[in-house]
């Protein structure tokens, strides 16, 4: 999608030296835009932990570049393929709630054993490595296509005025390696001429929605509003919220969905108020071995610190300040989980399905 | 209540000199202690406009004073009564959603009328305004007695273990004249020896809890931990919050609660985890004249720099940051309406009623 009216994507292999690979440096949106080189599978498990680059399908595309630099690195220091390995399993550490991590990982170490030869080996893991990425960017736009169905449908009986749609956290185009998960709806809509507002729930504590999503749509030229993620209970209940979609980290076969923390919240005001509240999410995001969100998805707890501090710009700078009180500390839970009950649908690259066993199976036959 | 273990109230005649006012002035708060002087009613316009004094209860009283500063500037400046009629209905301008306002400005107004002579009338309007500030202080030292049975009873049930109870923006001392209203019922809880542990939600935009909920908790030594305001959900869902005390700006005679934006969403949450969820009020925040919060409660919307910018302290300075992109908008909606379904209970000074009609009738007969 569009920075400044040039094309990006969030993750490419340097095209003159492919022993780099280069990711937008998301840590300073939309502050500062930097693009972050990555030489090493150490660079890689930062960047992840450290959230240069964040979103599920995002975190997996760059691990899948991280084993390609892992055997990079393993071919020019000599090391075996045990080296690889290794470090492909530690790279799961790195963020445990995100499904696509690991997902990726798997689907690069399969490729990994199929080879003896390190040179070889390396060639396979970068096709690998492209193969992910092309294949999400294919995801996403399919994606965006099942979702625009969803927003036809309600153009249809709201004619002449802009569609609201309200969004958590960033499972935007950033999240992913183009068009986005829940935006990709949004921006196949808008190229099908239909007429947008979004409201971008800011998204505590890392502000996602206000560092990441409002960029990227401003960029792109689409109306929208920040809120804050309080308010969306209220315009629910306004009649000024006419669908929800977000993403999802991590979304079991019974369809309970993982998801930044406060979507559940913005889930239950959906289901009081009868708004339609959708997950787009590609296949990588589903977790075939688990039905019980609640009980079965690890939720990762980060530092205190993004609570207590936040960052922001003041002539031209960006400082970091402190926003609680000294005697003060915070507890920072960064997913929870929307029980399927309240989900009125999926939107897959195979089409829409409802958050249930039956339906999900229906569309992803080959995993039951 | 206290600060740095010296007692406070929020806002007292200047025993010295009575033409002064003096609030603690809450917009710098945690960063700067400071001590506002309120001279004339101008000045309490701006200070309830601009958020130095907040809180329904505390709103109420320091128009109540400005009533009272008003007749003062009358007197020095040979002004007819008419300025100060003039002078206090405009006052209810300020701000539009809490009820106390104008309750205290009629009552205030009701004093005016009972007298010609203006010296008289100032006199009377300082003890009918101090006489405000000391009931309230009676009201939420009431309403502590009242909430400690709902969490005497919790412990009960849970012997041995802390009780984890959320809260949602500052109904503390803070946002009253002493104990406050959501945290009175802790502190009398504490003095009773009750083991607690509070969270903190953040509260959005303005950030009420963090900068005054945990700041007034620290300085009287209990126990909290701040949240985001995403993180409540998930707690409920995982056992963590055996109780929810919010307060009110404005309570219907059927019981919807009106109170800071994100409120109603704590009460899906609260009702589909079976958690109690119980609104703290005095009786100057019930709105005898409405039964449907969502349609007849007036919702304040604020300045969308309220989002776009946050204050914090770096270095023993204190910082305005921008936290939003230079291309895109706010919209800073101050307050919801949870529908009385979603509530368990009001605890009121008078004692425990559910939030429907005829519960409400019972303790407060005379209003209907």
């Amino acid at each position: 999608m569009k920075i400044n009216k040039k094309n990006y994507r969030t993750i490419w292999l340097d095209p003159i030296d492919n022993n780099v690979v280069k990711v937008i440096d998301q840590r300073y949106l939309p502050h500062k835009f930097e693009i972050l080189d990555l030489l090493t599978m150490s660079d890689v498990y930062n960047a992840i932990e450290d959230m240069a680059v964040r979103g599920a399908p995002l975190i997996g595309a760059t691990a899948a570049w991280g084993v390609y630099l892992s055997a990079i690195e393993a071919l020019s220091k000599n090391y075996d393929v045990e080296f690889i390995k290794q470090q492909s399993l530690n790279l799961r550490n790195s963020r445990p709630t995100a499904i696509n991590l690991e997902w990726a990982v798997n689907r690069m170490l399969s490729t990994v054993v199929l080879h003896e030869d390190l040179n070889e080996m390396t060639k396979a893991l970068r096709e690998e490595a492209k193969a992910i990425c092309d294949e999400d960017v294919e995801e996403s736009k399919a994606i965006g296509m099942s979702g625009l169905k969803v927003i036809k449908e309600i153009s249809m009986a709201k004619p002449n005025q802009p569609i609201n749609i309200l969004t958590h956290c960033n499972a935007g185009w950033l999240a992913t390696i183009d068009y986005g998960t829940a935006t990709s709806p949004i921006y196949t809509a808008r190229d099908s001429g239909i007429d947008l507002h979004i409201w971008v729930d800011e998204t505590r504590p890392r502000n996602q929605g206000s560092n990441l999503t409002a960029w990227e749509l401003a960029h792109e030229g689409i109306k929208h509003s920040i809120i804050v993620d309080n308010a969306g209970g209220y315009l629910m209940q306004q009649g000024e919220v006419d669908l929800i979609i977000v993403g999802s980290d991590r979304t079991t076969k019974s369809g309970d969905v993982c998801n930044k923390i406060g979507t559940y919240l913005k889930a239950l005001a959906a289901f009081d108020n009868k708004v339609p509240f959708y997950v787009a999410l590609p296949e990588s995001t589903f977790d075939w071995n688990i039905e019980d969100g609640l009980k079965e998805i690890p939720i990762e707890i980060r530092d205190e610190d993004e609570i207590a501090f936040i960052s922001g710009s003041i002539e031209n700078r960006v400082e970091r300040v402190k926003v609680i009180p000294d005697k003060s500390t915070c507890l920072n839970i960064a997913f929870d989980v929307t029980p399927s009950k309240f989900i009125t649908g999926l939107i897959t690259p195979r089409g829409i399905c409802k958050a249930d066993k039956a339906s999900i199976q229906e569309l992803y036959p080959e995993h039951f």
